[in-house]
Formats: structure tokens, C-alpha cells, sequence
């Protein structure tokens, strides 16, 4: 039933024979080295070394972090795990972290899938803890009249919209894994939303910050705009917890959307697809949602017939039927070969009928097979990017070759590439690339990083961005400096030296781990 | 002939008798003090000590700087002025200003009105010397594809447009300094331009910049998004030449406008315009214009019977009619009062026509009335913000209530305070306050940092951004300071030592002026 499920969901072609499947151990199974930290008096109200603390806090969500696991591997456990329950307790945390030279990885959702909470902090710290931050889970305030609100950085998305439900308003930011994301996890990662265009970094919605620092704790003005200086919220958006912990934020909010037009659009052709997205992308429609799925990722996802490329495309508003809006956006698909429903787009709920819905359907459930792929060693993940639209055939055909081969190379069979754009800009695409192979049990990761380290060594040769909203973490670190100006590494560097000067907040992250200095 | 074009332009109420007219000096006039440095041979191509180089480097645009220059006060003045031709002559003047110890300015149009250009740098610099960046003025590439354009940082609007004109597409940035505002001044300084809202300020169309420091040169990818870490670009707009010379950038380009819709709207209650631009601003509409000017600004500006608010309205676009969004804006205009004509909306080049139109030209010609005004002895000035919308009629009432408040005291008379929209989010309108006082010739200096320095008491107090596209330079140092998180400030000093670290970049703007180090 298994490898019906598993051919079912990643193609026949990839399993010759029946695959042997591995299972995750038990809590019980897994050998954990002692804790080099008792809890400390500071921290004794809401900190534990409890095992399974310990553990739930290891890994995120990443393929590496799935094989690790499996395999009973949990070497980089934190020693302690705090849940602070109020600003005053981080700022406890930290200083009793600073004085005694332990590593501090904040935690939101735990959902990050390129190693970007796991304490591999190296030798030269007196331990890690681990800084659990979704006790702090309250909107503590709603202003109804600018569309913002004041929210704890610890709340999960779900808990977040149930509180701004009886408000009429929402965040309206979904990344792929807002089920467990936290809010202050989203900003520290320059997450990727719900919208496709526009809106579509977390980094437009955030109205100010407050940040606590092994220095201290600094808040920025709640502003719609500013022009004075370079903007103090945009060094710590992305920030990864290497910068400092982010308590709470003002948060732009959306009305709910009333109007809603939504429909896919079929073209035989993968360029006529992307020249269509890219003439509605620069029309300025701003379509919510105009994902490009290729062939086969549009066959993978449970839709078409494997030879056509699928265009998504849906508009939403709050004020206005958006009907104007999605009229013109079909004519230019139209006009580049696309075919679609007209009618279907017109529907006030078309945005979840035929493949749109299948569509989304599929992304919500997407995240939560690793355990079943891991299991049946398939090595599977994604990696996505952004370029402008003038380089993007050339890079896209080199990435897919050079992946498709590294396959071949790791695995010593065939696997398959496929493609999708999450976002779009006027100036180019969001691709995101899924890879899959049949590897062997206990090779995973091996095969994982010879896939993932030539994929990502052409996307940066080809001029794209490492990372376009997973994150840089640990494992995007060694493409990420050939990426980032060698003086802005250092700019860095220099603001570091100041907010955390004993470079205890998440270590490796963004700037080399240079072990606390004392 | 004056005293009736004096009268006309800024009302007969400021008015009590024949004003005495000041007249500026002539360049023989000025006596300047010797240049403390010699033109090194590493500069020789292309710098100079020549004195009117000199004076017309000393100063920007603002009120102070025209006072001081009628006043025949240049103390300030660069010690040389340098045009570098390429990037290398760039690098070879920081190499030479880092050795010698000497302060450099970076000087594009010279149009700052914050001080931002002036050589006040103390006593600890071996000299001055004025970096005029206008000889970089080339659009290198265009990529028609992702409508996108590298482009040298010296370039004048003008220039630059007429460059871009064959290709059809526009940068479509207009401060108001547009005519003397360069690529490189305009990215420095956070400029806003013609977009009243979604892309106000010049950040959103950077694409990747390349930057001269005293440490080297560096340069981000171009990249339609990215979420690799905090972003350069970010660092680097707004660092007010503090950080490095910006030498050229990718920047997003626009294609021509070819269908246009505008007029303006009258509205008998001030409350209910900044209500309906309010509700227009959340409706995801994003008009290229949506400009409120009180009762007292419309009139000024030679429309309106001195007692309606009135709101200019434009929608453009490239690739389709705007009229559904024109008709939904004034649907909700009309819901909060405003009156318009129906009609003149419709028309192609309605945006030209009407009070809208006389608006734009006032707009136009605003800047060089300055002569005039500093000679008749008038204490004339602006200051601009953004504040949230919950919070904007407290904070709209005090100010204006400081503001004329402040003028009585610093002339002896009451004068006009206006209030306009120059742009809008949806969580808050960005004001732009006028204010006008008949002063006293060999006062005006101190009575204008009077009246501005209790404006923006009010406005750093009440919550807005001490600027908003104005800029920090010298100015507002002391209001930016207060609402700049302390934090945040040493982390701009962590990063500026790293690339600046003898402080020679710009000293005094942005980070408190040490002098050179050694």
C-alpha cells in the first residue's frame, strides 16, 4: 500500500522493484548525549533539559534534517530549552546566554528547511540553548482604522488569523508551512506569501519592530513610510536570529477579500507561458496569485496531462468585483496561446473549483511527505531562486540539465526536475525547482548535498539569488557568500560586533561561525 | 512689480507695507578663504580649486543655504571640488581623501534641503573636498525584456529620460528636484517621486547597486526579489554618501503611460477628503496620484476659493484603460462628499487639464521661488512625515498649531501653515506642511531653525518620521537621532567602520561627526 501510495504520488518511473522502507525511530530509541548545561537559577521558570525538548528542538524541516533523524542522529541537540513567556524572560535569557557563552538559537515554528535552527555551533561555546518563542502568542492590539496590528513574534499563523478573525481582517501571509510558522520566524526569514505578486515578501507588511539584543532591546517608529536613513527594520528582516530576537511587531493587515475571480489557463508551450506571465506581470494588474506550473510539476501536483504548462491566476479584492481586472489578464493569455475556461473565471469562488483548487490543495498537504519519502529513500527536495526574465530560459534549461545529471551522478539512475514560479515581478520570476531520485538508505544525505550543492552552484553561476524565501540557514551559507558583497559581509560583520558582541546569537548563520569570543 | 508677484505667489496677508528686497552677491562679491589644499597630483585630470567650483559646491538648496548665500557666507566651502569620469577616478579619489585624512562629499544635483552636501565637518579633517558625480552620466544597457536599465549614478532626471526615450520606457521617478536631481542623489537620500502610491520611494525600483567605499568596491547581484539575508541595496539607500558612492545602478524601469484618467475632487470638510484618500488607499486601486491639499495649499497654489479641500486623482497605465479604477475611486469620493466632474475623468489627457493640471505646474515651478522669497525677507519652508491614519488628525491639529504657534514668536506676526499628501499607504498618509512668516534680512536664519525646529518637536513627539523623502543630512540630525533606535545606530557605526574607517564619507551625516581617526 505504501509503494502504491508512493508511485501514486512521485511517478512509477522512479521505482524499479519494491522499495525498502525505513521507519523513524522512537523517542526511546534515540541515544542523547548528557547536557552540558544544568538549568540555570535565571532561567529555572521556563527552562528544561528534558530529552524530548531536546529533540523536538534538534532539526527543522529540511531533507537532511528528516534522513538525520531517521537514522537516530541528534548530535547538535541543544543542551537546554527555554519558552520564555514574556519579553523580560528573553532579555533574561540572553544575558545569562552573553555571561556565560552559550550559543542561543531562537526558535519559531521549527519549520525551517535549510538548517537554520539547529545548534551546529561548533566548538567554542559553553553549550546551546535553544530560545522557544511561541509562548509569546498574543495580538495584543488591533488598529482598525490604519489596518494594523501589534502581535507577539511567537504566534503560530493559524492561531493568528483565529485571533484577527472577529477584527474582519487578516496577515493574509501564507508560506508554505504556516500551519507551524511563527511570525517572528516569517520576518526573520523573509518569508514568502500568499500573494504572488506585489506583497509578496513579509518585509512589505512590517509597520516596526522590536528586537532584544545581548545588547539590549530596541524598537523601531511604527511608520506607513520613512525616508531617514537606511531603514532599521530592514536589517533585522532576514536577520535569521543572528542580529537579535524579535519580540513583537506592527503588522499591516488586509481586509478579508469579498471579490474573488480565479482560473487555470493551459498553453501547449512552456515559453508562451512564461511570456505570458511576464506581459501580465508587468501590466500592472497585480494579480494575488499567477503561478506557472511546468509539465510535470503540473502532473506531479494531480492535474493535466503532463505535456501542457498550467498558468494559476486569481485576483482578490476587499472593495470591488475584480472582474475588469482578470478580464484583461485572460486576454493576454490569450493572446500568447493560453486556453481556459472564461466562464469558471468568473465564478465568486473560482479560485478554489477545477485545477486552481486542486492546486492549492496540493501545496497545502506538500511539506508533511517527507517522512513518507525519507522512508522510502527517495531523495526529494526543492530549491528556489529569482532572476529577470531576459536571463531566465537560459538559466532555467542549465539548472534543470545540471540537476537532472547530479541525479544521475549521485543516485546512478534517472530522476526527475520540474519547475514552478511561486512569485512574480515585473523584472523576472520567482522559479522554484522540485528534484526527486530513488537513492539508497544510508547514503541519503550524501546523495542530497551532491544534488543540492550542483544545482545551487549553477544557480548562482547563472546570477540568480541563493535563496528567494527559504532562507540561508547553514546549508545555503556556502553559496550565499559567493553571492553577497564581500563588503556588505563585513558591514555586517560590523553591526554584529555592536548588537552581539560575543557572538552568541545563532552562530553560522549569515557570518561564519567564529566560536564566542571572550 | 516684486512686492505684487510677492503678493500673488504667497498672499497679501503676510504683507504690511513695501517689504525691503535683498539682492544676492555677485561671485566678486564673495570673498572666500584659501583652499587648505593643493590639487594632488592623483586628482589632477579632474579636480580643482577654483573658486567658483568652490562656492557652487558649498551649498544645497534649502532655506538656510540661500539665506547664507545672500549673506555671502561660505565658510564652508569644499577645499576642492572633484569630477571623476569613470569608476577608477572615483576609487582614486577615496584612495587619496582616506590617506590625506580628508573629508569627501558626495555631490550629485546639489538640490538637498537638509544640508545633506554641505563640507561641515569640524576640525578634524586635513580639508574638504566635494565629490560632483555629474560626469557619470551614462544609461549603459537597457534590457527592454525585464524592462530594466544599468545606469551611471551622475545622471540628471532630464538626462536620463532623454536617454531612455527611444526604448520607450521611463524611470518615472520625479521628485521635485527632478530637473538638477541625480540617479546616485536620488538612491542616496530615499527620494520619492511621481508615484503617490505603492512605489513612493526610489528603494522599490532599485534592482542592484555598485558602490565605492575607502575599503574597495562592491557590487549586489541584480535581482528581481531575493530573501538571502538582510539586503544590501537596503543598507546602501538612504546611507546619504555616509557609506560609499553609489557609481551606477539596475533600476526598474516603467513602460509610457498610455492610457490615462484624472481630475481632482473638492471636498467641503477637510475630514472627509483625508477619509476618503484614506478608504481609496485600502481599496488595492494604487492610483499613480491621490494628492490632498488643504483648503489653504489648494489656494496657494492658485485653485480653489480658499475653503475646499481638494484631492487630485490619477490613474495611468500602459496596457489598458483605467477607467474601472478611475469610476471605483470617485464612487468612494463621492461617498465621503467630494464633488468632481464625471466627464473631464474620462478624457485621455484629463490628468493635464483643470486643477489638476494648474497643480502639477505649481508643482513644477515650486523650488526656485527661493531667490525671491529669501530676498523679500519671507522665513518660507517645508517639512513632511508620515504617520499612520488613527493617529493623523491629533497629530495634523498640533503640528499646525506649533508650527504657527512658532512663527509668531520667531517674526512677531502670524503666517500661513498649509498642509498637503505628497503620497499614501494604506496604513497612512505621508503630510507635507508649508509654512510662510514675514521675517527680518540678518534673522532669517534663526528665525527659520525656530519655526523648523519646533515643527519637527512636534513631529518626532507625535509619532511621524522625522522625514520622509527629505532626507536626514545635517538638519535633522538632531530629530533623526531621537527617533533613530540607539541600537540601531551603533549598528550603522559597527557597519560604517568597516567601510569608512577613518569616517571620511560625508562626516556628520547620519552618525555623529567624529573626525578622521589616524
Amino acid at each position: 500500500m505504501v509503494t502504491q501510495r508512493f508511485r501514486d504520488q512521485f511517478g512509477s518511473h522512479l521505482v524499479s522493484g519494491e522499495p525498502r522502507v525505513a521507519l523513524p525511530p522512537t523517542v526511546e530509541q534515540i541515544s542523547l548525549h548528557a547536557s552540558r548545561l544544568g538549568v540555570p537559577r535565571e532561567l529555572a521558570d521556563f527552562a528544561t533539559a528534558a530529552k524530548d525538548d531536546r529533540l523536538r528542538h534538534t532539526y527543522g524541516k529540511s531533507f537532511p534534517d528528516y534522513v538525520r533523524a531517521f537514522a537516530g542522529d541528534f548530535s547538535n541537540a541543544p543542551d537546554l530549552v527555554a519558552y520564555p513567556r514574556s519579553e523580560e524572560e528573553v532579555e533574561r535569557a540572553l544575558a545569562w546566554a552573553d555571561g556565560a557563552r552559550v550559543a542561543v538559537m531562537p526558535f519559531g515554528g521549527g519549520s525551517s528547511v535549510v538548517s537554520g535552527v539547529e545548534p551546529d555551533v561548533g566548538e567554542g561555546f559553553g553549550g546551546a540553548v535553544s530560545l522557544d518563542m511561541t509562548a509569546l502568542d498574543q495580538v495584543l492590539e488591533v488598529d482598525d482604522v490604519s489596518r494594523a496590528a501589534l502581535v507577539q513574534a511567537g504566534v503560530r499563523v493559524p492561531h493568528l488569523e483565529a485571533q484577527l478573525k472577529p477584527t474582519g481582517f487578516t496577515l493574509r501571509h501564507y508560506p508554505q508551512s504556516f500551519e507551524m510558522a511563527t511570525l517572528g520566524g516569517m520576518i526573520a526569514t523573509r518569508s514568502g506569501g500568499h500573494f504572488a505578486t506585489l506583497y509578496t515578501h513579509i518585509d512589505d507588511f512590517v509597520e516596526g519592530l522590536r528586537t532584544v539584543t545581548p545588547r539590549g532591546t530596541m524598537e523601531s517608529f511604527r511608520l506607513p513610510g520613512s525616508g531617514a536613513g537606511p531603514s532599521p527594520d530592514r536589517l533585522l528582516i532576514g536577520s535569521e536570529g543572528a542580529l537579535g530576537v524579535i519580540t513583537q511587531a506592527w503588522m499591516r493587515l488586509q481586509s478579508r477579500p469579498v471579490f474573488r475571480a480565479g482560473t487555470s489557463v493551459l498553453f501547449p508551450a512552456f515559453r508562451d507561458a512564461v511570456e505570458a506571465v511576464r506581459v501580465i506581470c508587468q501590466a500592472g494588474l497585480y494579480p494575488a496569485n499567477v503561478r506557472l506550473l511546468d509539465s510535470g510539476e503540473a502532473a506531479n501536483n494531480g492535474f493535466g496531462d503532463g505535456t501542457q504548462t498550467v498558468v494559476v491566476l486569481a485576483f482578490e479584492n476587499s472593495d470591488h468585483p475584480v472582474d475588469a481586472w482578470m478580464d484583461r489578464a485572460l486576454e493576454i493569455a490569450g493572446d500568447y496561446g493560453g486556453c481556459f475556461d472564461f466562464g469558471a473565471a468568473k465564478s465568486g469562488s473560482g479560485h478554489l473549483a477545477g485545477t486552481a483548487g486542486a492546486w492549492r490543495n496540493a501545496f497545502i498537504r506538500m511539506p508533511y511527505f517527507k517522512t513518507l519519502t525519507v522512508g522510502l529513500g527517495l531523495v526529494s527536495d526543492t530549491f528556489e531562486t529569482s532572476i529577470t526574465w531576459e536571463r531566465f530560459h537560459g538559466f532555467h534549461d542549465v539548472i534543470k540539465r545540471e540537476t537532472e545529471a547530479a541525479i544521475v551522478e549521485a543516485t546512478g539512475r534517472a530522476g526527475t526536475v520540474t519547475c514552478r514560479f511561486t512569485h512574480c515581478y515585473p523584472d523576472g520570476p520567482a522559479p522554484y525547482f522540485t528534484f526527486q531520485g530513488l537513492g539508497s538508505h544510508g547514503e541519503l544525505e550524501a546523495q542530497w548535498r551532491h544534488i543540492k550543492g550542483r544545482a545551487l552552484d549553477a544557480v548562482v553561476a547563472g546570477g540568480g539569488t541563493v535563496t528567494h524565501h527559504h532562507a540561508v540557514g547553514r546549508d545555503h551559507m556556502r553559496w550565499y557568500e559567493r553571492q553577497r558583497p564581500g563588503l556588505f559581509a563585513e558591514a555586517l560583520q560590523g553591526a554584529k560586533a555592536r548588537l552581539d558582541p560575543n557572538g552568541i546569537l545563532n552562530p553560522g548563520v549569515l557570518l561564519a561561525c567564529r566560536g564566542a569570543t571572550s
